[in-house]
């Protein structure tokens, strides 16, 4: 495994190149990062091949078109996921071609869709000399129907391209879209990213209809799109025999070229709710009363439980509360909340429906958030002016904005970076969660930046943290405590739903239960449908055979 | 392909054996079906090497023994599907030995959990000469979580079994259901079977973690189960890296020994509720209704239309109402509607929650249902006494029960069969459907036999015929008219969802898009996972390399 400290790929970059920050500097494109095993000129011909595919100006592979392939928010030196070159096709006839080129001069290759997951790697690949396969062009709404209440879409396509085409329609449907409104509607599906509508676990109930090339090239269309007619394809997510679109989640299996996704008609009524809790061992009786009001539907939609930190970083910076060293004193956590009318936990669901079923359900929701000590209940009219309360009154109709990624202003020059366990809803494991990972990150010297979500019956812990991308020790500090906290969970039994690039490795590593049978599963799949060993090595901490050494 | 006029493996029966429906006799234990390729002698040795595995009186092999494992409700003749033995293990390690033996012999098996699917082939397995793997005596509870409403239960476990013992221990759990109450919680779900509650799409929301073995032994914990400290194994759904529980469904790829089932918990309040419509036509203003109500979960459950017929045999006999040949004539059809206070569509649904929100919902329906022409409501009350109202006012709360399975007596010593294609809830889409079903069955001399059922966004045609188990005639008849309606469904661009034996060769040769695309990857994953392709050859038109020739 590439440790932080080492540069990358022996002769590729000289140690002393002085790279700062995210504003990597190559010195001349032949200093450029080659994928392992390949000579310059054995590359300069793939790379001469795919732009006789795609035409010269979608193939980037000098410094400043390489720009937009780096992981701006990288904790480790930005060479460590350092892209050979991108590609950007427009069609599927185009990524057959290119993944021809791939095999036959043994260019590896990490598809992206938008790229914008910034706190797990962004568009960067895991493997430096990665070639970075970017779908941003397929971008085209293939269908919207009204009727069924489903879009079809391209890779390409994000969040706010989707909303904004349904507002120019005038349809009445609505998207569940992930916080940061630029992200990809394909990729976060397929990252098996969540929203915060009454359809935000978006694989579970929003995937229907799927279209993939392997890497030998072979186009599939899965589920009812296997029947030529396929009237039934975004209606229905199986078809006959296995169910195949798993397989192509997380994962380096294949190139998803389309999928079906369902979507929210609107409801006739919609009334956002925030409660606040002032005491930090709140979500301990939060998360217990959320339980139940979750597995009987009373509360459709993510149930999420914001800290302090996160529901200020949105109005406020941290310098404005305090500006020494290390996390927010609790006298200036006590101001914050003066200030801003939140809470220690802050409760954000909704109502949806006709009137008379939200009258009905909501006093069964006050009774029960009530019961917590210092439960304070808020409407959209108790909140106007709340940037906070207005993101999250978005975000749960599926309007994307981008007032969340904001938060990362919380400390000057800052990047974030995601750690995602999944614990049961149980009050005394999200009390544990949060007093462990608060202790670790205040231990490391960094603010605890966290909320817990409740989908469907599982809880997302997500821990997003700020750190200063100009302070190589901070950012060292910052890998060292995921580090930390991804032992700390599986020590305690957790694990993690998604994880930035540095780390797939080591999150795979705690999937260990007999001899890591599911990682030789995962293994003997790869092996099986991309023999070439060409798709996103490293991916899930999944390595092909021919890169499992130059990967470590 | 076998067809159903030749009798199986050469040598294997002689042809004039004198069978007679399913009373199959073995003229001598040496005359038995053989598995392809394979030697009396040699498979012997693979018997008693099974033997010492899990004792003699778990294999089968004569013809008292086998007489369970036979396709009771075939069609064609019973050597078409005639296991060579059965193996009955106990526990994994059990079934790890057993696959060794397959493996080392070259004895193809064919997994079963209960067996009770008898409108799919019951328990016989798809090749003639495979050697069944009855999993029923592991049928052990491992797990009832109240606190996050889910079980944990081995395949042998029935969904009788599941309820009873949450009776037996005060649960306030439901379960979900399908039909015959017999049927087993696994089987029935890996094979993407449906239920009734509001939890009814088995595979989509109650599964969640799952244990398997693949052919070369390996056990492997999908999900979250890979982690072994695994706390959250039963409350979310996936792991880290590609998601692959729904390769194992619908499909020969491993064995399946364990899975996490989430349930209902009691709901403060049950109402089921049932609609009735005089005009045939009525099922396309009927969908109509019930898409909205679907898409907005304001029908939480499977919304189900049940034609006359379907719904008067659960009362009723045939002949009390027409003693000639052929369907049912439109005058006893009328008096059949008069007597039994049904329609010619009859809609079950029902509300569940807290009272206030059952008020406030109820309108609603009332309003979309009501405006169909002739809609009469009835309630629990309104129907004491009518045994197909109780039923379905069962299947709705999870009860389980073999009312609907009795209606296959409609008709003297009958079997029944299913035809299940998936069609988008469209009142267009499900009257031609249903005309095009009932004109066909009609013209082959077959009472229509069906039901709509949407489960979520999806609309399942459930067409589930009865016919003469001592006709052979009739039985060639009712596999005439089943091959012609995949056709008419395919070319009418409708997938079936699940199959009969007999014909999973012909469904799967419908999903043909780019070159039988899909069946290409199937295959190229069978050959990854099973290189001995000794699981279940022919499952869902799946063949390994190996008896490719031998399943024609």
């Amino acid at each position: 495994m590439l440790t932080r400290r080492r540069f990358v790929q022996g002769s590729a970059f000289a140690a002393g190149l002085g790279l700062v920050g995210q504003n990597a500097l190559w010195a001349a494109t032949d200093m450029a990062t080659m994928p392992p095993g390949l000579t310059g000129t054995a590359f300069q011909e793939a790379l001469r091949a795919m732009r006789s595919v795609v035409g010269a100006r979608y193939v980037f592979a000098d410094e400043t078109g390489l720009l937009g392939y780096h992981d701006h928010f990288a904790m480790k030196p930005i060479e460590a996921h350092m892209p050979s070159a991108a590609v950007a096709p427009r069609t599927v006839e185009e990524i057959q071609a290119l993944l021809k080129i791939a095999r036959d001069h043994s260019v590896p290759v990490w598809t992206i869709s938008t790229g914008r997951n910034f706190g797990y790697g962004g568009p960067a690949p895991r493997m430096p000399g990665t070639l970075v396969l970017d779908l941003k062009r397929m971008n085209r709404i293939i269908e919207v129907n009204e009727r069924h209440a489903y879009a079809v879409v391209e890779p390409g396509v994000s969040y706010r391209d989707l909303y904004r085409h349904l507002q120019m329609t005038d349809s009445k449907l609505w998207i569940d879209c992930a916080a940061p409104g630029w992200g990809g509607v394909v990729g976060n599906l397929l990252d098996r990213g969540v929203g915060y509508t009454p359809m935000g676990e978006h694989f579970l109930q929003q995937q229907c209809g799927m279209q993939l090339v392997l890497s030998d090239g072979t186009v599939v269309d899965t589920g009812m799109g296997g029947q030529p007619g396929r009237s039934a394809e975004h209606t229905y997510r199986y078809g006959h025999g296995p169910w195949l679109d798993g397989l192509f989640t997380q994962s380096n299996f294949g190139v998803v070229t389309r999928l079906g996704v369902q979507l929210m008609p609107e409801p006739p009524g919609y009334r956002p709710y925030m409660v606040t809790f002032p005491d930090e061992a709140a979500i301990e009786p939060l998360t217990e009363a959320i339980r139940p009001l979750k597995l009987a539907q009373i509360i459709p939609n993510a149930a999420t439980s914001t800290e302090l930190i996160w529901e200020a970083a949105v109005e406020v910076r941290k310098d404005q509360y305090h500006d020494g060293a290390g996390p927010l004193p609790d006298s200036a956590r006590k101001k914050l909340m003066a200030d801003l009318g939140i809470g220690a936990w802050n409760f954000y669901g909704a109502l949806y429906g006709p009137e008379a079923v939200m009258d009905a359900t909501w006093p069964v929701i006050q009774d029960a958030l009530g019961s917590i000590k210092g439960a304070r209940f808020y409407s959209a009219d108790d909140k106007k002016g709340s940037a906070a309360f207005a993101y999250r009154a978005k975000l749960m109709r599926g309007i994307p904005n981008m007032t969340e990624f904001g938060t990362v202003a919380w400390i000057p020059n800052a990047a974030h970076v995601g750690f995602g366990p999944v614990v049961p809803v149980d009050g005394r494991l999200a009390l544990r969660q949060y007093n462990r990972v608060r202790e670790l990150s205040t231990r490391a010297g960094f603010d605890y930046f966290g909320e817990f979500v409740v989908g469907w019956r599982d809880m997302h812990h997500i821990f997003m943290p700020a750190f200063r991308r100009d302070d190589e020790a901070e950012k060292e500090r910052m890998l060292d405590l995921l580090e930390a906290l991804i032992d700390d969970a599986a020590a305690d039994h957790f694990g993690v739903y998604r994880t930035h690039l540095d780390l797939m490795d080591k999150v795979a590593s705690t999937f260990s239960w007999n001899d890591h049978a599911l990682g030789r599963l995962n293994a003997r799949l790869k092996a099986g449908l991309d023999p070439a060993g060409i798709l996103a090595p490293g991916k899930s901490g999944i390595w092909p055979e021919r890169y499992r050494e130059a990967g470590k």
